[in-house]
């Protein structure tokens, strides 16, 4: 299969991800400042939090693309698409766990991404609060703030293996796939359930071993492709359609052999069985 | 029912709770130290994770103690009780959620403890690599860091309330209750899986609601008790048997009507039908 990508110099790659790098300074910059000055929270129409953090950062970050890159497009969660047709697409979801942003807990992130003909180019999940930071360009590697990331394969076995997952209420939104949630429970009992931006980072840069991800919409999932791919790991769409007009997906990714392991978990109805 | 702590004066409880938080500054100093030059890591008969510097936390914690107060009992995870008998008994978890601190993943925490005639009367949960404190002294109040907490009650509504969680290892470790994890996760799919010390510290200081933490040792829960029942939420013991020579408890704590409400859920198997 041919990969657009590899018409694109490493140079030029190098230096979307030093700018990538400067747009994630600068929404760490206002959301830490917005931590300090405090917020103001209105409830979206499906539900879910949005705070003027959320619209300003994504404001800033649009108008840095447009200034550096105006035939580039942009997708963001808060306002409408940019450019929709250019070959070169910003996704961006300026807090992703704003719930957690809003109570400050302290793993909300900031998710910023380029994509080139569709395929991931560049990556990074940002926590202000954590000073954590994983960021991947294609053919340039992983990193963890400054350090370059290996994603090893141990195969852990499924009862020590660190399953990160999303909350049950994503695997019963839009369709019901409350029975994968109860699947993987069982068989890896040694999880935790962090909003996507934390579980993706803590996974892209090794401290948990794979992630399943359910019933997300394309900015959640924007940056963590590259990002496990150049660490060594693997990314793999478990299935998508559309909702209210926009894609939802539902992935695993991680160290191989688990996320090959979790597929035929999920694949293989008779393993509902394993467990109590 | 006579409660023993009213017999000892406010001042001896603040010098009691000045202590315990410089204990906490030194355990706090000894863990940054040992992840600025990394430690060694060895697996326990049970399976579970400790480190040089999970016995060298202990030890200093251990040796303050007897030196400020000689007569006092300790009670700790990784060496054998002192002075059982005595009055007073401090209860230590040097590194609660290794296995999280083994691979830098920044929620595990310190958990330290002074009960007078088997009561709570001091707990603070540390967690140095997040900056986060949470203390309380009796008839003194909760604090985040600095600042006084008070646990409002706003009931939450089941699908929105924010439940944090043990793990379904932990419902199904010493008995098998994973119908319960199975029940909670489908009434509350808004929840998160946390360790013990994560977990107890945001309900404590008012960011998730509630907990409900599962077959856990006595350190494990040393501190919470007074921390909600001081920021004016609610403790309660769900069940309790030995296993191993030791009790192990499953308890549900944070704003007192969601307490209740869900101590109704686990008392009441019709409510598994709920949900999908």
């Amino acid at each position: 299969m041919d990969d657009a990508r590899r018409d694109l110099e490493l140079d030029a790659i190098a230096a979307f991800y030093r700018q990538a790098l400067a747009f994630a300074d600068d929404a760490r910059a206002l959301i830490r400042d917005a931590l300090r000055r405090g917020v103001t929270v209105k409830q979206k129409p499906d539900g879910s939090f949005v705070t003027d953090a959320d619209l300003r950062v994504e404001e800033r970050l649009r108008a840095r693309i447009r200034a550096a890159f105006p035939d580039h497009g942009i997708l963001g969660e808060e306002f409408p698409a940019h450019n929709p047709e250019a070959p070169f697409q910003w996704i961006l979801d300026p807090i992703d766990g704003t719930e957690d942003f809003v109570h400050r807990v302290p793993t909300f992130g900031s998710i910023i991404a380029l994509y080139y003909r569709d395929r991931p180019l560049i990556g990074v999940l940002d926590h202000p609060a954590l000073d954590m930071r994983a960021s991947a360009g294609f053919g340039l590697g992983t990193y963890y703030n400054d350090a370059r990331v290996q994603l090893t394969d141990p195969a852990p076995a499924s009862d020590s293996a660190r399953l990160v997952l999303s909350a049950r209420a994503n695997f019963v939104r839009y369709r019901d796939a409350g029975d994968h949630f109860d699947r993987l429970v069982r068989v890896y009992p040694n999880h935790r359930i962090y909003r996507s931006c934390f579980g993706q980072t803590l996974v892209a840069i090794g401290k948990a071993d794979a992630m399943v991800d359910y019933h997300d919409r394309p900015w959640d999932l924007a940056a963590v492709p590259v990002l496990v791919t150049e660490a060594g790991g693997t990314y793999r769409l478990l299935h998508e359609f559309d909702a209210e007009g926009a894609p939802v997906r539902s992935v695993v990714f991680g160290r191989a052999r688990m996320v090959d392991d979790i597929a035929a978990v999920l694949d293989n109805k008779t393993l509902n069985a394993k467990g109590s």
